[in-house]
């Protein structure tokens, strides 16, 4: 008898890739952080570190990007234009699959951590789920009956726009592409920009007060655009105290009772509807390691 | 050697119900529209009609909402809390199904337009597809993988908020929830209240400057949201001369190039990816009836 499957897991950052070895149940059994520097260095290291251990069944990849996921496209598994020297027009699939000589999964980072706290996490049991990350960037992940949400990319939901009142906020927005979208005024890194020192430095109440006005508006025109059953916040700058519970309570303002649903009629249930990851910092990988479990499905 | 079968639609308006019947090529044999008057002198009415024909397979239903689409819950099938008078808590589904005895399929009457376009019109062989209605009401539907979008409940994505420079524009908004969502702005019935007369005798350029701005957005931020691949607007105002061209010109600007896929990058391509419905307005009984067509799949 052979032994059980072995799966493989990179939750591909822009700044770190995390890898992770996990068995059958999910359960990560040796896990390595690699700085991530040029494509070649990156990708040299992780399948390194697969090598390592048993063979594995697959490998699933949740990647910064936008990233091309779309199967048959000639440019299927490269990361598109990024601002991340180098890394524009990367495959990041290939040489894996290449080196490895096994399946790879990929998705969004965002759609791997939907797909994580969806299978294993808040999401568990759920139809449709959206993630949110409120980072150095913001982006959006959602599963949807079970499946991440693709489409003709994959949805970049931080460069929605938003009301922004200059008289309140003259912050014009980091966004290079937009300004003042969503990421342009909510990111830590517009945080960052707007009140010149770093997000988790940041005491000034009217700072933070901002920040719950614009998660909070993120957070209802998910809910009108996409009708999610909950919605899972995380990212750095939500582990600020206070932060969360800001936002729902703006949150169920701006939704003045409508539609009557009870996350939007009930004070109590808004708790239960935007939460924060139970998987904490472990979605992305979770994800991962259950895209790479994906290939056989 | 039994009848082909036939199907029935309902395009289940606030204004009127079109009634279709239909063979299983979608081909319509007869239609009938029944103003909306109370729910039992208008659902009577369309039994009638279905009744005057050969037995049907089933009947399909786009209906006005909100409405209860979970199945399993108690009030499936009913409208909840809708402003017209005397439909708040009726069921559209039983009374049909008591009276015709037959399966009866439901969805949004937005949800059943991006059907209807998706399976014969201009989102033929595409995977995600919205549909955007932009009449007294805005609406947005989407067909998500062959399948309607739900989630908590359905989105409602015309209360959504966009940017609102009230130095361009003071109007407050018309949406009795928010005042100032995408609906409260952009809807025919927000500019017959801002400019005082209805939008088809508007002539005024800047408030058809303005209302390309406020469409244009919506369908920014769907692109954001959803990532679909291609959106169909249809609705009575979009069927103002020059509207979409001003729209798909200006979300073309909104865009700057972010992500950078054809239609964001490349402004013939944007023609292609911002489109009136093919089905012009049969868009909605057509996914009627394939609702009737899939209680059978
Ligand atoms: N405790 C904290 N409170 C507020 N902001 C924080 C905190 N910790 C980190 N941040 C902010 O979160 C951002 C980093 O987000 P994170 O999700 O950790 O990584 P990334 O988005 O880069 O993958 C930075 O902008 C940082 O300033
Ligand atoms: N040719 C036109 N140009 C601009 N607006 C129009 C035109 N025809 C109808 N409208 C507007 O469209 C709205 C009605 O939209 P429609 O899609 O026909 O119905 P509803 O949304 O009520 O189902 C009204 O607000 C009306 O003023
Ligand atoms: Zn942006
Ligand atoms: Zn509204």
């Amino acid at each position: 008898m052979s032994a059980p499957p072995l799966y493989g897991g990179i939750e591909a950052g822009g700044t770190k890739w995390v890898c992770a070895i996990a068995d059958a149940d999910g359960k990560v059994l040796a896990t390595r952080v690699i700085p991530t520097t040029t494509p070649e260095t990156t990708i040299t290291a992780a399948v390194r570190f697969f090598r390592e251990h048993r063979t594995l069944a697959a490998v699933g990849v949740g990647s910064f990007g936008p990233v091309d996921l779309r199967t048959g496209s000639p440019t299927y598994g490269h990361i598109t234009a990024t601002p991340k020297p180098g890394w524009s027009g990367t495959d990041v699939v290939s040489p894996l699959r290449a080196a490895l000589r096994v399946p790879v999964g990929l998705d969004t980072d965002v759609n791997a951590a939907a797909l994580g706290e969806w299978r294993r996490g808040a999401g568990r049991g759920l139809g449709t789920v959206a993630y949110m990350t409120v980072g150095t960037g913001i982006g959006v992940g959602a599963v949807v009956n079970g499946r991440p949400l693709h489409g003709l990319l994959h949805p970049e939901f931080g460069h929605v726009r938003i009301p922004h009142d200059r008289t309140r906020d003259p912050f014009a927005g980091s966004c290079p592409f937009h300004g003042d979208c969503l990421e342009g005024l909510a990111s830590g890194e517009a945080m960052r920009r707007r009140w010149g020192q770093r997000a988790e430095d940041l005491d000034d109440p009217a700072a933070w007060e901002l920040e719950a006005e614009y998660v909070a508006h993120a957070v209802m025109n998910l809910t009108y655009a996409l009708s999610p059953e909950r919605i899972i916040v995380g990212g750095g700058v939500t582990k600020r105290a206070g932060l969360m519970g800001r936002t729902r309570a703006r949150a169920f303002d701006l939704a003045a009772g409508y539609p009557a649903i009870s996350a939007l009629t009930d004070r109590a249930a808004m708790d239960e509807y935007v939460v924060s990851p139970s998987l904490g910092d472990h979605a992305g990988i979770t994800g991962a390691v259950e895209l790479a479990m994906r290939c056989f499905a």
